[in-house]
């Protein structure tokens, strides 16, 4: 995670405005890892988190052109420790009566849910930190993944703080 | 949800395919009100799920359109009742040591869950389909809400189906 960058930026919610934000990064190459988008508090307001794979020095650049568009309100730079950090996953895995106890006991252990379950497929969900998610899909990955959907970063800093 | 599509779409993970899809978007005036974006089992492929305000007819046309970029692998579109959808929430809340087991209450009735505590505030977390985290938002509001973050919506097809 070292050149890896969370960006909290408030925007208002336009038609336009991410394809702005979005091809401000294409022009410079830098790739996206993880974006999330979501309305506020405020339904005018949306909140886009961004996972931007570049050193800290590029990212203050990004920063600040982001900052000279006129749809964007407010922007956060998070740092290392600073912030709670979640992501939502949902596998569906391969699974039948031999081995749903044991897809079971892993959803038990890392407290993920089970959302779905066919003869042959079971589908289960985690919400937690980024380390923890690749945990969970490393320790299914066995039983044979099917499909994978996986949110990007979200964040709020820690503490009473805000944005 | 009437006009709003979920469109699930498998992409290259390259600097600037994002930027091209939102841009489609963009010039057509179609709002995307939640997008998510994360990468998949193989992490040469990102999926990108996206709620778009917008008649089905409208939405067949983005989906010719979507198509024809040479970055996307795969659209799927899901009907209402056909998938599993599930968005992720965070939300910091004025609390203090009067009202901190009322927040607590709800947390567990809605099976959300506590991620951070300070002396002013708590901050709260809830994986759900759409309407139960607009719940959850709608029953901790009162408390003073002083931040939300939100992903977009990510949904996999019921039963042993996948895209």
């Amino acid at each position: 995670m070292k050149n890896k960058q969370i960006l909290s930026v408030l925007v208002e919610n336009q038609a336009g405005v991410l394809s702005k934000i979005t091809g401000l990064f294409a022009r410079r190459a830098f790739n996206i890892d993880s974006l999330a988008v979501g309305v506020t508090e405020d339904e005018s307001v949306s909140r886009i988190t961004m996972i931007v794979d570049s050193g800290s020095h590029a990212a203050e650049q990004v920063e600040k052109q982001l900052h000279k568009l006129i749809s964007v309100i407010k922007i956060k730079r998070f740092e290392y420790g600073d912030y709670i950090g979640r992501e939502l996953i949902i596998i569906k895995l391969s699974a039948n009566v031999k081995n749903r106890s044991d897809i079971k006991n892993i959803c038990d252990i890392m407290n993920a849910k089970i959302s779905d379950i066919s003869a042959t497929t079971m589908t289960v969900e985690l919400a937690d930190t980024t380390d923890r998610v690749a945990l969970f899909q490393e320790m299914v990955t066995p039983f044979g993944i099917v499909e994978v959907a996986r949110t990007g970063v979200i964040a709020v800093q820690k503490g009473s703080v805000h944005i």
